[in-house]
């Protein structure tokens, strides 16, 4: 079992340690469920009712919080969130159990295999594809023709790839994700009739990439659909052909971009927002929950709603559409008012 | 082939049998379709037209319905439509024909697997995993390590279970579905370069729990998601990591949670709702289609829009909105009169 | 290599050359990407200015575009787009790389196979399964039993189809889309727990469908689901029990339709709309993105909105809307002008 000393934690984390700084911990965990050898944290004042019973070893706090319990060891800190994010990054980054080339593996014999890879049972690796050092490949994943894998990416299971695709160093795709399928791209006939236009691109994920399960990523029609360094896409999200996302952005679950948009860098999609095609947005643009965006946003900020505003504007739209009731009263009491004064008034004169 | 007795069938659902009792059937179908020893039912006015034609041998109706025809068997009951699902549910649910554990399958060494369980082409079952009684797991699925299934569960083909997940009793898992992948947890350093934190905990999926084709259920960031007993989840819906869904609630295709929310029990999520992270949602909430919560909500009661209201609330609101070219025209109205009158008096006075 | 005369492609789209007419090319590509022996087109105006730059052989322009370079061959068209669209289909449609059946596909004794039918690595296909002449099973995917696949028909890798479900000719199921998985249909008994009801029918797809990468239909409760010929499918898209769907309705990423719906022909659904349940949408609907359909829509259209309106009307109160901080201005300037003249009014009369 892990064991990692108090001074140790508090060191990577600069804070100050109040109690046994010799102690040891062997798990973190949350302070509702913490047991004997472990490290919690405190930060919400929602789950200070935890503290008095937890039974955590030690504890990351605020900076000055009150420290009214003798049989726990305290770290205090200014951000108590962060420091235990970078502890558990730090110590308790999990191994990942796939290891060795399983024999049930297809590989094709033309593919190039890093040195420390791991393929797991029944994956499907075709001609042509480059697979890096240290990548893992989990069972039943399939690479069509001419795949590139960059150096420590890991496919989970059941991941589709369709042929010409690359992906850069420590990419990772997780359990059922398909990057590669065609764009959505037909031309009409006089009947109606839909033809499929060949889809010859390919999809790029550039390093640090990471899908989530059952995202769709879709190949350009010509070029390449661009998902560029650092970008974090979340589960059942579509990327459509010919898209480009901006480095570092992040794409919550169920958000979808049409085809051909350029999302710029330093973004923010949360859930179930929705882009439409061939339009530009602009860097360091925050699209809230359900926000659904039919125009190019050329300046950085946060939009909210459908179609998308800017969310002051629309926080203040919604309190009017709140007041609706009161100014439907309002114009009939206006109305009834102003009929009264002209009967006054007509009265007066005659 | 099935032959049921009228009397039989009359008898599960307390029913009065008009015409020949001692009829067997041998299938049951829409009344639109129906052929010669079909059960059908009638329940919608919309439907009524296919009455005079339909081929069924029997039909469930309302009590007192209009009986026109002498060549077909009425079964008549108080609801003809939850009479039919009950004899569907007794009568016809069809056999599962996975039998056998398949010699393609992967099971480790270490794997328990209970009695009758019957285990597809290709699967793969890895160390430390718990398969229970009658439990059907078909083709080309992977279950990561120490995975543990209740007595009576299913799971379709290319389903994706990570680590340390836990089924209860008849769990069923549709085509595709993921259970366990990452939460979507990261911190972000001073370039706004995100660094993802390990997700350390599992998924509990309580007993009877359903969960949909291409459905996706994260693990925690550390403890469990949890879905409780009951709970019935549709197609494409995403459950983000540390979400708590309560007994018998249900969740309509493409609805997504946030994180660490909170769902009540006997709640209905309808079609594409999406429920933000870190809030409690009460018992016996029903969330109409497409509804956006970014607020947590203390009482049961239907809700409606984007930001979610009461429903009452909304839809008084959606008929202002609906008034509002109406209003406009009052507002101008009023400006005019207004004007016209201060003109009047202003002449009244000189 | 590929190559191909210009005066081939011209004959084909009906365009005028300028420049050299025995020039051949290799390649299509976008005018930014475009290098020598490509093939380019260009028709926004968005694009003029990679004109200059741009590597490529030869060009699709507008009639009468102003040809200013020596170097490059132009064939003007009245349609650059679909003149492009029609070489691409004509001249590029890319080989399907799998051939042959694979001897790690397990194919029950009982099925029968086409002329020309390629299957790939861990296929599985189920008793009773018919698959037609020039059919390509890719790697992994899984027929349960009885399911027939019509002639020419493309299954990408990881797909599910269930038991009894049937494909038309030319019929394309991208990576990891799920056909005839359960439908969502429950009773509830007096404690409001649910008891499934068994999903009887199956899914038919007719010829020419296409079904996007992770999208899922689910087969009827009883009778089929029904998908008609021509219709287009993106990506994340659910199609639940019962519905039906008219030749040549197009479906755009993670739009969803309720269980028992009919949507008529020719329709459009954009990205992430919604239907519900039990409805009947005509021919030729537009639903826009994002759109929230809970009536019946009787006549074709353009509509849009949650809950969708006639995009007409919906834009004039969209406008209102963002009128709205103006309109509450003006009654509260009415409401001040009305009091000023009730109080000179008073005053007058004193």
């Amino acid at each position: 079992m892990i064991k990692i000393k108090i001074s140790e934690i508090a060191a990577l984390v600069k804070g100050i340690i109040s109690g046994n700084e010799n102690a040891e911990i062997n798990s973190v965990a949350r302070i509702e469920d913490a047991s004997p050898g472990s490290l919690t944290f405190l930060y919400l004042p929602a789950f200070e009712k935890y503290f008095l019973s937890t039974k955590a070893s030690a504890i990351l706090v605020k900076t000055g919080f009150n420290k009214t319990r003798n049989d726990i060891t305290y770290i205090e800190v200014d951000h108590p969130e962060k420091a235990f994010a970078s502890i558990v990054i730090h110590f308790f980054t999990p191994d990942i159990s796939l290891s060795g080339i399983d024999k049930s593996a297809f590989i094709h014999e033309s593919v190039s295999i890093g040195k420390n890879a791991a393929i797991g049972k029944n994956v499907i690796i075709s001609s042509g594809c480059k697979i890096g050092d240290n990548v893992k490949i989990f069972h039943n994943s399939v690479l069509l023709e001419n795949v590139e894998v960059g150096s420590g990416s890991i496919i989970y299971h059941n991941v589709s790839i369709r042929e010409n695709c690359r992906l850069g160093k420590r990419v990772i795709l997780h359990c059922g994700s398909v990057i590669g399928s065609d764009g959505f791209g037909y031309t009409t006939d006089e009947n109606g009739n839909y033809n499929k236009i060949p889809q010859l691109g390919n999809v790029i994920l550039e390093d640090d990439v990471e899908i989530g399960a059952n995202a769709t990523v879709d190949r350009a029609a010509l070029g390449s659909t661009l998902v560029k360094k650092g970008v974090k896409i979340d589960n059942l999200v579509q990327i459509a052909h010919n898209v480009t996302v901006g480095e570092n952005t992040v794409m919550s679950g169920q958000a979808g971009v049409s085809g051909s948009t350029n999302i710029g860098k330093n973004c923010i999609l949360a859930g179930q927002v929705g882009v439409a095609g061939h339009l530009e947005i602009a860097d360091e643009v925050i699209l809230l929950a359900q926000a659904g965006v039919s125009k190019s946003i050329p300046k950085s900020g946060l939009y909210f709603g459908s179609p998308a505003k800017e969310v002051k504007i629309a926080r203040r739209i919604e309190a009017h559409i709140r007041s609706l009731p009161d100014y439907s009263e309002r114009i009939k009491n206006l109305e009834a008012e102003l009929l009264k004064l002209k009967e006054q008034l007509a009265k007066n004169k005659s």
